[in-house]
C-alpha cells in the first residue's frame, strides 16, 4: 500500500518537532438532501456545479458510492454512526409522530470525534435523534435552504484559534421537495426550495427545461422536464455555498490541512429514486477531497456506502481502533487507487419512510447484479407524502395502472415482486426482473445467503422472516 | 347523579375540619399480563380466586371492559396516559430492538399524581418507556411472578406515615407464558411461570386438565387444556398477591381509603387472544373497589376501555380539569349504576406487537355489533415469538391449513379480510363474517365513519390510508 502524504508530512513533523500535527486533520463533512450523482464532474454537461467539479479536481470522485437506505433519517443515522439503520434503531423518520430514536448507548461520530479531541459543529438539517446521541458542540444558525449563508455562518468557526482540530457537519435542505409550486409555470413544477426573490449571496441559476438531461428511470414528459428544472437550480445553490465555504476554509488558512467529503443522503426526490432502493434511490455523489494535495483528479471505482463514512473518518482522524463496533469500513486507503481490490459489492437495508410506510427492503448489490428482497411486498407499496404529491408522478398515475414511468407500469411500481434480481450492467434502469431465469439460479441462491449472513453479522431483526411468513 | 359517599365524607370533612380530606383518598392499580377475565367472579367456577372475587364483592365488577391493543408496552402506555397508543408514539413494545418510546412531552399518571400532591410507588413489570415519562418516586423491589411477595414488599410504602396520600402501581408478569415446558407432562405445555418447586409463600393451586372450561375461541385440545391448567394455576398465583396486598392495607389501615383497581393489559396469550382485537385479545377483567364502602358487590353494565384509566384516577383524585388532554373518559360517576348512558361503545387500535410485526387494526364495537379494519391485510397476520411457539398453537398448524382453530381455520387466523364485521351478541366467538351481507351495508358505512371519526379525533397518523392505497 502506497503511504498516503499526509501521513509522511504528520510522520516527519513528529520527529521533526514543527507545528504539523493532529491539529492538521480537520474534516468537513457536506451532505445534501436527496441529490442524485447529478453534477458536472459526474458528466452532466447541462447543470452548472462548477465549485463541485473543482472539488472533484482536487481530490477522489467516487463512481460507485451508494447510500444504505434512501431516507433522511434513516440514513443520516447511518452516515453518523457507521450502523446500519436496522441496528441503530433508527429506523424511519426522527421527526413528528414517527419518532424513530437511535438507542441512547450508540456513540456516534460527533462524540467519537469530540472524545478524540476535536471541537464539533454543525449547521443545517439534522434530522437525527435524541440529541445526546448525536450531540455536536457547536449548532450553528442558518438557512438550510441557503448554503452560501451556512458558509459565510461557518467563518467564525473554521478560523477559530482553537488548538484543536475541527470537525464541521454542513447540512443543506436543497436539494429536497418543497411546498407549493412554481408561480407561473404552466406544468406547476415543484420549486425545490427555488423562490422568487431568490436567496440572499446567491446567484439563481436558471434551466432551460428542454436542456434538461432527464435520468432514465424517469419518466421524460414536460412535468418531468419542468420538475427537473427546479431540482437543477436547487444544485446549484448548493454548488455556490461549496464554493463560499472552501474560499473561507482558504481564508482560514485551513483549505490544506482540511479533508472535504461531499455527499448526499439519498437519491433524486422522485418516485423511481427517493424511499426505493432501485439505482435512483441508492446511487450519490461522493467526493473526498483529501488535505495535502493528495490524490488529486482522480476516480475511485470501489463500491462503497454511507456506513463507511464514520469508520473512514475516524481512521482519519487517528480515532478508529482497529478492532472496532461499526458495520462500514475504511476507505482511507482505498483513496490511493482507482480500482482497490476488496470492494466489489454492498449492501442496502430499508424499513420505514414514514412511520406509516412499512416496506423493509434488504439488498446485495455487485458490479452486475442486484437483488432487492421486498419483505412485505404484499402490501402496495406506500409513497412518502412528497412524492405522492409530486406532480411527475401525478400526470402518469391519473392515466392509468397501464402507463409507463420510467422503466415500469404505475402498477408495476407499486405492486412489486418478493424478489427482483437485475443485471445491472445490462439493465441499469432496472427494467428486466430475471428472478425467474433459470440461468440466474445459482447467483440467486448464493445472493440470497449473503443477504442472510450480512443480516446475521449486523444484527437485523427482520432476519427472522426468513423462517416465519 | 347520585354523589358517591366519599365526596359526602370528604366535603363533610372540609366543612367539619376533621383529617378526612384528600390524604385518605389513596389508590392501587393492580395490572396483570396477559389475563382474560378468568375469575370467579365472571363466572368461571373452577379456577379459585377467592381474593379477587372478595375484591369484587366489596366493590363494581364491569362486565364489558377491553383493551385498546393487546399488546404489552402499547396498551400499558394507555393505562397510564389515557391516549392511544397511535397517538402517544408508543406504537409497540419498549424493550430491545423493539425501541418504540412515547413523547417526551406527555404528563403520564404517576407524574400527574405526584403533581396533584401524591407519592408514588411502582413494582413489577413496567415495560414502558422513556423513565422520565413514566416516572414514580420509588420502584419497589420484588419477583413479579410472585405477587404474594411483591405486596410484602409494598408493607413500608403502604404504612409510611408520610402525609400524603399514595399512588401504588402494582403489575404481576403472571399470567404470561414463561420459557419452556412443564416437565413430565406429556403435552408439553408451556409453564406460565410455574415453577416445580414453587414461590415463598405461595401455596400452589393445581388444576386438574379435564376439568378446565376451554375458552369458545381456543380449540379443545388436550394440549390447550393442559396448557389452561398452567394459565389457571398462574392466574391463582396472582389472586394470592392480590389477598396479602389486601390484609396489608387493612393493617395499614388504609383499606377503608384507598381505590383499588384490578384488571389486565389484554386477553390471554393464545392466538385468538393477545396481539389480536377478537373478543379474547380486547375482553379484560375490571374490577374497582371504591373506599368508604360504596357500591358493594355491584356489576357495570358500561363499555369502557383501558383509555378511561387515568380520566378516572386523576377524577377520583381531584386531579382532573374539566378541560382535560386525555383521550378517555372518566367514569367514575358510573361506578354508581349498573347501565350508565352514555356508555355504549368503545375503539381499539393496535399497530405493532414487536417492531417486525406491522399489522394495524382499528375498531369499533358497540353492544351487538363489531368492525375490524386490517390496515395491512395483504400480509400474513404476524405470530409474537411466544405465540408462535405455543404448544396449543403449533399443534394445529402442524395439521396444514384448513385445520380448525377455534372458530377458524389456521389459513384463516394468518389471512384475513380488510374489513371484519361481526354480530357479538349472536356470534360472540366471531366466526361469521358479515362484511358481505348486504342487511349490514347501512351499519357498515355508519361504523367506518366512526372509525374515520375517531382516528381524526384521536390524531391517528393511518387515519391517511383512508386517502392512499
Amino acid at each position: 500500500m502506497k503511504l498516503p502524504l499526509w501521513f509522511l508530512l504528520v510522520a516527519l513533523a513528529a520527529v521533526g518537532g514543527t507545528s504539523l500535527g493532529a491539529a492538521e486533520r480537520n474534516v468537513v463533512l457536506f451532505v445534501t438532501d436527496d441529490q442524485s450523482p447529478d453534477m458536472g464532474c459526474y458528466g452532466n454537461d447541462t447543470i452548472q456545479t462548477p465549485h463541485l467539479d473543482a472539488l472533484a479536481a482536487d481530490g477522489v470522485r467516487f463512481n460507485h458510492a451508494f447510500c444504505t437506505t434512501a431516507s433522511c433519517s434513516a440514513s443520516r443515522s447511518v452516515i453518523l454512526t457507521g450502523i446500519y439503520n436496522h441496528a441503530n434503531a433508527q429506523f424511519g423518520h426522527e421527526h413528528s409522530y414517527h419518532h424513530f430514536r437511535t438507542y441512547d448507548h450508540i456513540k456516534s461520530l460527533p462524540v467519537l470525534m469530540a472524545a478524540a479531541g476535536y471541537r464539533t459543529a454543525r449547521i443545517g438539517k439534522y434530522h437525527v435523534g435524541p440529541e445526546a446521541v448525536y450531540h455536536f458542540e457547536k449548532t450553528l444558525p442558518g438557512d438550510s435552504r441557503n448554503a452560501v449563508q451556512m458558509a459565510n455562518n461557518c467563518r467564525e468557526f473554521l478560523s477559530d484559534d482553537d488548538k484543536r482540530p475541527f470537525f464541521l457537519y454542513f447540512c443543506t435542505s436543497d436539494p429536497h421537495r418543497s411546498g407549493g409550486e412554481v408561480p407561473g409555470d404552466p406544468y406547476k413544477p415543484n420549486p425545490f426550495g427555488n423562490k422568487p426573490n431568490g436567496y440572499p449571496g446567491v446567484t439563481p441559476i436558471k434551466y432551460d427545461p428542454d436542456k434538461i438531461r432527464v435520468h432514465s428511470f424517469l419518466p421524460d414528459t414536460p412535468t418531468c422536464r419542468h420538475e427537473l428544472a427546479q431540482y437543477y437550480q436547487s444544485v446549484s445553490r448548493i454548488d455556490q455555498g461549496m464554493g463560499r465555504l472552501v474560499a473561507l476554509l482558504k481564508e482560514s488558512g485551513h483549505y490544506d490541512d482540511t479533508m472535504i467529503l461531499f455527499t448526499a443522503d439519498h437519491g433524486i426526490a422522485f418516485p423511481g429514486g427517493k424511499t426505493t432502493l432501485y439505482e435512483g434511490g441508492m446511487r450519490i455523489p461522493l467526493l473526498v477531497r483529501q488535505p495535502y494535495g493528495e490524490a488529486q483528479d482522480t476516480q475511485c471505482n470501489a463500491l462503497v456506502n454511507l456506513a463507511d463514512l464514520t469508520p473512514t473518518i475516524l481512521d482519519f482522524a487517528g480515532a478508529l481502533p482497529k478492532k472496532h463496533d461499526r458495520q462500514g469500513r475504511s476507505f482511507l486507503a482505498a483513496l490511493q487507487e482507482e480500482s482497490p481490490a476488496g470492494w466489489d459489492e454492498v449492501y442496502a437495508s430499508h424499513t420505514f419512510h414514514e412511520i406509516t410506510m412499512y416496506y423493509p427492503m434488504r439488498v446485495v448489490r455487485d458490479r452486475q447484479l442486484k437483488l432487492i428482497w421486498n419483505l412485505a411486498h404484499q402490501l402496495p407499496y406506500p409513497f412518502a407524502s412528497d412524492l405522492w404529491a409530486a406532480p411527475t408522478w401525478q400526470d402518469r398515475y391519473k392515466q392509468g395502472p397501464d402507463t409507463y414511468y420510467g422503466p415500469r407500469t404505475v402498477h408495476q411500481y407499486i405492486h412489486r415482486p418478493k424478489f427482483e434480481l437485475y443485471d445491472i450492467q445490462a439493465d441499469p434502469d432496472e427494467a428486466k426482473n430475471l428472478i425467474e431465469d433459470p440461468q440466474y439460479a445459482d447467483q440467486i441462491a448464493a445472493m440470497k445467503k449473503k443477504i442472510k449472513a450480512f443480516q446475521a453479522k449486523t444484527k437485523d431483526p427482520w432476519i427472522l422472516k426468513w423462517d416465519y411468513e
